[in-house]
Formats: C-alpha cells, structure tokens, sequence
C-alpha cells in the first residue's frame, strides 16, 4: 500500500462521523421487487421494505448490490445509471465517496445478455486453469466495461456429499483441483482490475446430510486439510482481493462470527489484506438462523469482532451499531479496522481519487462478443466426459431418435447462478436474451444429413410417464438414440438442482429412470447424455446403454459442443471431478478417504463408486511410458517424478495426466489417494510428451498430533493414474530424515512441465 | 484400594519376569474354528491358529475370552471346563494367577439356554431404569453362577444415523436416556461382582454415513458434549469396572491410539481407576486397518501408550513386545501401567486371593430361571411402543390374518448379540435351547377363541414376491390382519440389521412394503407390527395402516409382550427412543440439532421426523395440569419445576413424564430441545400424581468457545412434552449472573421425586 494511499485513508478515517463509517460497511439493494421472486436465502423475510437510493445513501454507502443481476435490464442504459448513483455519491454526499459495485458472476456476469459459461464441475472435468483463468478474464472485461468492481465469485468448497444441490457450483471433489482451478479463475478476474471474492469460507459444502445450511459435523483437522486449501492457495498464491463467510456453522460456531477462520487462519497466518464481506444475509442470520445472538446489534458486534468487514446485501445487523459505541456494545476501533480494508480497497480501485471518472469509456457494451462465446464453446467442449462408450460413439446411424427432458431444454444448459436461471424466472415472458442452442437444435446443425426425431418422454421432475411409451417407439424406430436426462437447475426448492434444492436420493429425478429403462429395452444403441448439476448414482445406464456422457452445465455454447462430441468433430477429454456413486444413497462419500473410509471388509456396504474421480475416454489411446521418481527425499523437500504419455491412437486428443500421493503409514489417518499434480495434454496421433511434475511436500503434509503441518518420514507411493480407480503405475518414495513441521510460507503448488517429442 | 492389595499388587509386579507381564495383558480364545464362522470383525484374518491352552497360558494369561459364548457349550460341563482352567492356572503357573473370565452379555449373557432380553432401543422404549438395573442383577448373577467376571455391556454409543446397523445394540437417540438406562445396567451388573464394560468409547455409532468401522467426521465439541455424557456418568455415578474402546477413529485419529480421551479424558478428567480393554483385535487394527502403526508392535506400542490396558481376545499385538523392552521400543514402565490396573481389578475380584475357589457353588446353573423369564416379559411389555391406533386396538376382532415374515419367526425376537442370532447359525441343527414363542404361538395363545390364519407373504429380504397374493386374500378374508415386518438380525451381512449390516435407504427391506401395500389394499383394518433393529422409514404405514406398533427386537418373551399389547392385557407405555424419520434417506438425523439442523427454509428438504423422539400411545389418556418451573435461576444452579400428571382414562397405565429444555441463545448452536428429565409414572383411572425434577446445571451446560464446560445466563425454556415435537407446557427460566464455569464435580443426573395422590 503506497504512503500517499495510507495517508489518505487515515485522514478520510479521521474525518468521519460514526455513521458515514458504518456507511461504508454495508451495501445498499435497489428495486428488490419482492413480488418477482426471492434470489437470496431468506430474503422475503429479510429485506426490508424497498429503500430510496438517496435517503439510503446520504451519507455515502459501501457497495451497490446487484444493479445488473436483479432484473433485466438493458446494460447501456443500466450502466449510465450505474454511473449516475456514482456521480451523485460524489457530488451529494459530504465526502463523496463513491460505491464499490459488486455481482454474481460464477458462471459469467450474472445479468441479462451476458455470456454464461459452464458450471464449475464443467471447469473441473475440463481440468484446464488456462481456459479458465482465460474465462475469468474475460468475465472480469465485461464487468469492468460496466463500471463493476468486485465479482462473487469463485465458489471454493470441495464437493462432500452429493445430496447438496450446490454441488454444481462447485469445481471438484479434490481440493488440489479447486484450488488450481479457483486461483486460475481468480487470476483472469482480478487481472482486468475486479475483485475477486472466494466463497464461501469455509466448510459449507460439509453441511449435515447435504441439507444447505445445515450444521457441518467435521473435525479441525478436516477442515484443515481438505476445506481451507484451495482458499488459502487462492489468497496467497493468486491474491484474491475478497472472502465472502460461509453461512455453516463447525461444531456449533457459526463461521460468521468466528474469528479463528476470519481473522487468525485468513490474516494472521495468511496475510491477508482484502476484505471479508458477508453472504447475504449472514450477520443477521447470527440472531435469526444460528441464535447465537441476542438481536441484530449483538449479530453486528460479534461479526465485525470475528472479521466480516462489509455486510451484504444491505445493513440490516450493522446499520443498528449507530450510537451503540457510545453505550460501550461495540469498540469504534473494530469499525475502523474494517473500514480501512474497505477504504485500501476503494484507493486501490482508484475509487478516492480526485480524477475518478464513474463512466471511464464509451464503449458499447457486448456481453456476449464472439471471442467470449467462443471460449464458452471450447471450454463446454473440454468438458464433456465420455463415460462409457462400446463404439457407437462417434455416431454413424442416419435415424437418430433424441429424446428426454433436457434434449430440448435451454434451461439445461445453465446452472442456477446463471441469470438465466437465477432472475429470468421471476420475469416471465422475458427473452434469454442469449442466443444458446439447445442439443437437440445443435444436433440438427452439427447432423445435416441425419433424420432426427424427437420426444420429451417426461419432464424433468414432473413424473408424468404419459410420453414414454412413445418415446420407446422412436427409439425403437431409429439407428441409435440420444437420451438427454437430468436436473433443472434453480433457487430454493424451485429446481432439481441449484442453492436450496437438496435430494435425500441419488436417483435420477421424476420418471427419469422409467423414461431410460423403456428406450433401453427397445435394444436401440442408446446413448445417455447426463445435464446434471451433480453425480447421480445411476449404475444401470452405466452398465447398459451404449454409451454415457456426462455433461453437467454446459453453457451457452454447450448444445453445440455436446453435439460435437457424439458426431466426432470433438475428441473427448473431460474427467470426472466428483465420483459416480454405484448406489442411490450411502453419501456423504469422497475418494480423499482413509483406508476404512472405502470397501471396509467390516460393513455389507462398499461404497467405491461405479466411476472414480479422474475417469474419462477417449476416441483415441493414449500409453505411458518411463515413469519416473526420485526414490529418496528428505522430508520437506519436493517429490520429482516424470512420465512419457503418447497418443498411440489414429486421432488427435488430450489427455490429463494424474498423479496421487498415498501415505501408507502417518500419525493419523491418511487418504488412500490424493491428487497432487495434473496436466492436460494435447497429442497429434503418433505424438508424445514428457510430463515431469515437481509435488511440493506441502501436498503431502497433514496436520499433526500436535496439530502442526507436518511431514513425516515414511514411504509414500507415488503413482500415475487414467483415474484414481486405474492405476498405471506406482513407485514407492522414502521420505527419510526428521519429521518436517512447516512455517507456511513453503510452495503450495506442484509445477508441471510439458517436453513434447513430436 | 485397600493397602494390603496394593502391597500384593506391587510384590507380585516386581516379581513377575516381562513373559509373564505381557500375559496378564491379552486375552486367550479357545475352540475358535473358523470352519464355523465369524463372529468378530476380521476374525479368519486375525485370530491365527487355533491354542492350546496349556501352551499359551505357560506364563499365565489375563483373560479368557468367551469360555460360553462361541459355541453351544452345556453350563454345568463348561463351568467345570473353566473351574479346570483356574486350577491349572493356579497349579501350574509360576505365579498362580487365575484368568479372568469375559462373555458378552448385551440381551443377556451370550450363552447357550441363558434368558435372552429384549435389545437396548426396547430398554430405550420402556424408559424404565429400574427393569434394566434389575435385568443388569440378573445378567450378574446367571454369569456370576458361571464363574465370568466380567461382561461385555453395555453399549452407550448415542444413535446418530439409522442406517448404522449396530442401532440395534444402542439404547437411544439422546444421551441422557443412554446415561441413565446404561447406568442401571452397569449398577445391576456390578451388584452381583460382574464388572461392566462400557463401549465402544468413543464415537462409533457416527461412522461416515452410517457404514461400519467408517471414519467419524465429528468435532471435538460434539464429542464432549453429546457422546461422551453417558460415558462419563457410567464412569462416575455408576463406578463402572471397565472401558473398551471404540474401533472408530475421530478426525483422522483412531481412539485406541488416542491418549487424549483413553487417559486425559477418561483417567485425568474423570478419575477411572478400572481397566481398559481393546475391541477385538482393535490394537492391530492400528496397523492393519488405520495405517496409523507400522506393525504389530507399533500398534501395541500406541495402544499401551493411549492407554488400553487388555488387548483382547488375545494378544496378537500385545504378544510382540517381549524382547523389545530391551530394544528401547517401549517403556517398561508402560507396561507396569497397565499391569497394575490388571491385578488390583483381579485382586478386587479375589483372584489373588490365597483361598480363590474356582468353583465357588455347587448350584444348578439354571441360566433361564422363571425369575428372568418373568423379568425378560415385562421389560418387553414395556417396551411397546404404540405409534398410531385409529380404534382398531386392542383387538376385537374374530377372524385374524397373521402375515408377514417376523410373524412366525423365532430369530425376530432376538438382537444379533443374543447367542441365537450370534452363534448359533454357524451350529446349524442344535436348538435354541429357550422357549421363546413367536408372536403367531403367543397370539394362539392369548386369543384362544379368535380364528387365527397366517401367512409369510414374502421373507424379510429375499424380495420373493410369489406369497404376497395369497397373503393379501388371506388378509381380505378377515376382520383384522396383523402384519409383523422388519428385520432379520445378524453379523457381517449375515442379516439385515446388526454388525456389518448397514444400509443405505431406509425402506423396509426386501418385498416387506410391497406385501403391506397389498394387504392395506384390501380394505380389512391392519395392525403393522414393526421388529426391527432401526427405525424405518415407513410414513406410508404410519399414515395409512388402522395401527402400527413398533417393538424392537422384544426378547424370549416378547411374544407374548406384544400379543397381550394388541389383545388389550397390557396396556402400551413405550415411548421412542429413537426418531421414525419421514423419508428414506436424509440421515444422519438427531432431534438434538440446533435450529438449522431441523426443518429449514433454506432448503427444500424437511428432515422432520414422521413421529418424533418420545412420542408412544396408550389405551388411556393422560391429562397434565400445574406445570410450575422456577422463574429465576443463578447459572449452574439447578432447576427445579413439578407437573401433575393425571390418568383420566378408563383404564391403569403407564404414562413417561418428559422434561425438555432449550437453551434460546448460546455462544455456540445449541439444540433446539434436549431431554432433561423422565419419569416413568404408572396411574390408575382418576389417580394423578405430582413429580418434580430438579435439574442440574450440568445438563444445560456446554462446550464454550474456550473449550471449557460452561453454563452461560440468559433465557432458557423448561417444557413439559408428550414427544419432542408435542409439547404441553413450556415455561421461561432465566438463569441469572456471570457464565458458570464447571470444576468436573457438579451433579450429573436429574432427580426426580414422585408424589402419588390417590
């Protein structure tokens, strides 16, 4: 932080009266037409009545919240608006101040014509930070062309049990992969000057029977080791600038007012210098949902004391601290140690200088320019995993029967932080705005020469079985079917996925299954395609159809890039990021478990999934080849392995190559496997590559007895993996020397290089 | 400890060479053919070679491991096997120091023709403290009679997830039922000299999702506060003998290597001064199955280390450490240790007595007197618990169907640690050896002029539907049709609940809801008696069936308990342990869940239970009337509040006066209700009765967010409840003054007083 930047912080500090300070704490929501529909957990009840901008703001205001992800709204007009609530903070408010905006922007800018991208398990099986942190910048260029300065996002909870309907704004069931992937998003976003905000800190994903917000029951040590490394990657290794709390509670101590997390974890041993901001709602939920607090006001103290610096949506809990400092409830010096992080902030936006200029260019506002869609298109291509295949993919039938709730579905395509499916819902009769084929008209396009028919069958979640019989006997009548089944995404019970729509079962939705057993029974090579926002456990599809594609939330450009897929024009090479479970329950389950934690010799149950993480074909082969480790290192050091994968089928295609850790003997309970380095390779036919992977010790340390990160000496097995379930091969490294206890500046990341030998 | 024991204990310790130390530490299993199955964890894997006992005990031996229990062995011969055992010890040892002799005895001592009592969530049901102290003296004495000195019960793991198929071996969902029900089993027991071992200590019955031996992703505060109360009151109100450990680890830390609950909490903190013993091979466990040892003698190491003292059955680990004493690998002293503890239990016991008889009395071992009989049949009659009647109760019918497949089913009454369901199967041909009549004899029985027909309809999970059609004629053909459904128990997949028998949904095994389905169908009014091990999920039975009546695994005589439930002799007064949830998935599920734990509006799934913790019918009705709760109480002091309960009914009963409190606002979540008090009151038509409860603060208190056990002021609500979710009365208390810290001596238990106004 520049001196100039301090100084003119403190003297703005000095300058302001209690209630210009608290001001700058809170956001203030516009034309939340409560008539329209609910986006925020609660919101209904904690709103408020809708606020005047100028009596809410007259003595400044924090962050503007969601001017563009409320309701449509056109982007040029919505952006000189924007510009006008800057310009009159500068020129009607003492001391012209103006507000950070913030959105939604998970799987692109949350707000009407914007590109929507794929959902984060879709970054996961892509396995690809270069597309990533490339979508993130692009994201952050549009927000930045709308005078946006921070984005909610990404999302950074590592997936624990499939019930949770969040799972699909989720990246991986490994946190190594979250955190790769969630720095590389971060990087792209904050490298056009919007501000990140990692969420949700930390352990929602972990919530009692997948039930969101329901208590998480988990140890420190898991919380440690598996739920805060992608967030501390993210802030130390790629800088975010903002952590947004998770609503959870751990072991009885709701996050939010938790300074162990916000405070000790996240600044004292991280550094960090950005702001905490709350999820929506999350102070007052202190009184109302955790009844940890005895009111609002206590909310307040007991948040700002632990950490949160800005509550959001708007200032329900602090906005009642005005005149409590003087009756002793709250020390004024935790104000203003929140109000100088929101303060660096706005001098680091460029928000308190002289020359600040709300409405910087005149550019015209694309959201949706051909290069972002064409991103949206390569990334929905890299991420489609080609589950199970026995040949009849690429397709050659000439009659093809497409069939399913999601064949012809747009809605299939987003995930429910989509504008799409998060605000649109509430508007009815409003246009997606968004040019975005669905499958079925994908198909038509990318399939000229076949003779398409097709059928819904049954609806999503609607368990109407009434097209099923005719479904069957366009199946029946074609070379090959398509069968597009799985979720709908949407807010609060609204869908089959998405915040709020938990399942108790891992069945696919509805008369789904029905619809799948009758075109299966026809004997027509069916080919399942899976738009879920998570995994299903569905083992007969696996088993029987022809072929399975696992597509998650593909985007705008996803019906096209599926399309590509299945006629071959795209070569398949998305993994899985979250295990396919065998059975309809038995969650919460991930494949980072100790040796009981999988097939126990001591329960009837085996619990290892139909698919693993890491699983994906191909329409070529790919061999490896000269696998390589060191076979000593001291504790501490990194562990150096290499391998030759080559392309040894007729066609072009990636592979990721994986490699797992596995710590046969520690202190305390250790993973079976853990991911620690991953590549994704291109290769001509014919054409290898040597990949040498440098693994820091930090992804082989744990924390210990004592509860220091530690290393231990000891044998670990290193391994090369097609997933965590098929193991190439496996070599054995003696870690020797003294237990190793870390200071926390070590590298966290492993380095990967690519030799290609063509 | 008297001073001439000690002086004996440290004379015969500086004697003893390092052989014949480690002896005093395992156990020895004899007569374990493997041919004839598994009756313990890993058994074929870990057990080795069958012994012979006069090799193996050269040196002496600690324990003998399940002289009766591990094959039908006749009383009187094996107890003069065992007194031959003794002898020979005494005779022929070096030191002269006899085994001390263990069974299992959880529904009774496990040995062939031995009374055989309902399973535990029936003692949960009768709420009945008195029955199950008096059952623990009678288990006591039949083993006493037998020469075994000490029991493997009982089991106060807090049920946490319905799909753990060890349910059945617990006695509730709330831990101040387990600590009471268990206490006056561990009081019973020990009365007659028999010591009681508590397990599994600590945090087995939360395996992840429910799978056996699964990791526990648990908190260090959930732990303190929900799992280990009933320990501790077992420890220190009911002075129990001996600990055994739980198999499970916590947060990547196994318990039998964890020195902070075997010894901090257990030995520091609440001052036990007994033994204690591994799970079965537990202590390899270490190494084999947690990967937290590097063999045998690391594991050993560990656990004498922790704190286990007795490696049972026998001494595969333990055995390992001759000759490394020498080598440094362990300190002597550790040994000593747990040696100490070993001979001050034996010399408490009179083993080192130089008058030990081994075969004190000549008596008849009668193991099934009229006595126990008697005692095993009203502690079943309590445990009924009538969940729903629309009238159709207690019977008047003629012409009654008796269907389903527990209705003739004698294994059905029993728990898989009963030595029918234990043993027995793998001795195919030899009789049970008790009379134990199915509810179809006892309903002949007890209804000599009704017109009994029966019928299987289909088995309890061969999902063999061939007999459902002519179960539902039978059924149709009749003014009543009584349906006995649930489960078949049994070891290691062998049945559908009990050891190794988790699952993953919570239907009703097999075909059992579709033969319900179809006998409802029929129109004639349907009496569904569930003999489970767990609580279903079956909302469609509760809603639509004229009655269900839920029973548990009722021992010997719960036949005949539960036909004179129905024929209207004895008058329903169980109450529910354990939470009948509403759908078939959903856990883990505990009705101690703060208030986002419950039904939530932040998501579409309402965990809600169908009928709820407590809840249980009666032919009667009773009426409450001044309920009174101190208004104002300085924090940990105790509560005090009295209600009158009066029978306004027709007819005695039995009604269980519950006490709930909710702590409105903590520092950390607390439950949205806690059981805090019950009293079992039996009232005759008109008779009212007042009892009172005075409540110490210990049970309002909690883990701070310091970590030390606090009761902090502020409003907590006292009620007066038919069933969690059905309360009468509520009143506020305010506890007054500063947080209350506790020192670890404050009472524990609630007492309760009675007035009877007749």
């Amino acid at each position: 932080m520049p001196a100039g930047v301090e100084r003119r912080v403190e003297e703005l500090l000095a300058d302001m009266s209690l209630r210009e300070k608290l001001a700058q704490l809170v956001g203030v929501w516009l034309n939340v037409n409560r008539e329209e529909g609910v986006v925020a957990p609660l919101q209904d009840s904690m709103q408020g009545e809708d606020v005047r901008f100028e009596a809410f703001a007259r003595d400044g205001v924090g962050q503007i919240t969601r001017h563009y992800g409320t309701s449509p709204v056109d982007p040029k007009q919505a952006r000189s608006a924007l510009a006008g609530r800057q310009r009159w903070l500068r020129d009607n408010t003492r001391l012209g101040i103006p507000a950070l905006a913030h959105e939604e922007c998970l799987t692109g800018l949350a707000a009407w014509q914007a590109t929507t991208y794929p959902v984060p398990p879709a970054w996961g099986a892509s396995f690809d930070p270069v597309l990533v942190e490339e979508m993130g910048r692009r994201i952050g260029a549009s927000m930045r062309s709308l005078g946006v300065h921070q984005g909610l996002a990404p999302v950074l909870d590592v997936i624990r049990d499939q019930r949770w309907g969040r799972v699909e704004e989720c990246i991986s069931e490994d946190p190594y992969e979250v955190a790769t992937l969630a720095a590389a998003y971060v990087r792209g976003l904050q490298s056009t000057g919007v501000i990140a905000t990692l969420k949700h800190f930390v352990g929602y994903s972990n919530s009692r029977a997948g039930r969101n917000l329901a208590p998480v029951h988990a140890g420190a040590r898991e919380v440690a080791d598996t739920l805060l490394f992608p967030f501390e990657v993210a802030v130390r290794d790629a800088g975010a600038g903002s952590v947004m709390n998770s609503y959870a509670e751990i072991d009885g101590v709701p996050i939010a007012a938790d300074d162990h997390y916000l405070t000790r974890i996240l600044r004292d041993a991280w550094g960090f210098e950005g702001t905490v901001v709350a999820d929506y709602f999350a102070v007052a939920f202190l009184h109302t949902l955790h009844a940890v607090a005895e009111d609002a006001e206590d909310a307040a103290v007991q948040a700002l004391s632990a950490g949160i610096d800005v509550e959001l949506p708007t200032g329900v809990a602090y906005l009642t601290l005005e005149g409590r400092v003087d009756e002793g409830l709250i020390d004024e010096a935790l104000i203003d140690r929140a109000l100088r992080r929101v303060l660096r902030q706005k001098a680091a936006l460029g928000l308190l200088d002289d020359d600040y200029d709300p409405e910087p260019d005149g550019q015209e506002a694309d959201l949706d320019d051909p290069a972002s869609r064409d991103l949206a298109r390569r990334l929905a291509e890299e991420s489609v995993v080609l589950l199970t295949n026995d040949g009849v993919l690429p397709l050659t039938g000439r009659r093809i029967a497409v069939l399913g709730p999601n064949a012809d579905e747009v809605a299939a395509l987003f995930g429910c932080y989509s504008f799409v499916n998060h605000v649109l819902p509430h508007f009815p009769g409003v246009e997606t705005g968004l040019a975005a084929p669905t499958l079925l008209e994908a198909l038509r396009e990318e399939l000229p020469g076949a003779e398409i028919r097709t059928g819904r069958g049954t609806g999503v979640d609607d368990g109407d079985r009434s097209g099923i019989p005719a479904a069957a006997r366009l199946a029946a009548e074609s070379d090959v079917a398509i069968l597009v089944l799985g979720d709908r995404s949407g807010l609060f019970g609204r869908g089959t996925s998405g915040e709020g729509c938990d399942v108790e079962t891992l069945d696919l939705p509805g008369a789904q299954q029905e619809l799948a057993d009758a075109v299966l029974a026809t004997g027509t090579p069916t080919v399942v395609v899976l738009m879920t926002g998570r995994a299903y456990a569905v083992p007969g599809l696996v088993g029987n159809a022809a072929a399975v594609v696992q597509a998650y939330f593909p985007g705008e450009e996803g019906g096209g890039a599926i399309a590509r897929v299945l006629s071959g024009a795209v070569n398949p090479s998305g993994r899985l990021p979250m295990s396919m479970p065998r059975a309809t329950a038995g969650q919460p389950y991930s494949y980072l478990h100790p040796r009981l934690g999988g097939a126990g010799s001591v329960s009837n149950l085996d619990p290892a999934p139909v698919l693993a993480f890491g699983h994906g074909l191909s329409y070529t082969r790919f061999a490896y080849a000269d696998f390589t480790v060191e076979e000593e290192v001291v504790a501490g050091e990194p562990i150096r392995c290499a391998v030759v994968v080559r392309n040894v089928g007729e066609r072009a295609g990636a592979e990721v190559v994986q490699v797992y850790a596995s710590d046969r003997i520690a202190s305390v309970t250790r993973p079976v496997a853990q991911l620690v380095g991953y590549a994704r390779v291109e290769l001509a036919p014919g054409e290898s590559a040597r990949v040498a992977f440098d693994v820091p010790a930090r992804l082989l340390s744990f924390t210990g007895r004592d509860g220091r990160r530690v290393v231990e000496p000891g044998e670990v097995g290193v391994s090369v993996r097609r997933s965590v379930a098929d193991v190439v091969e496996e070599r054995a490294v003696s870690l020797i020397g003294p237990v190793y206890a870390f200071t926390g500046d070590e590298r966290r990341l492993t380095a990967v290089s690519v030799e290609r030998d063509t």
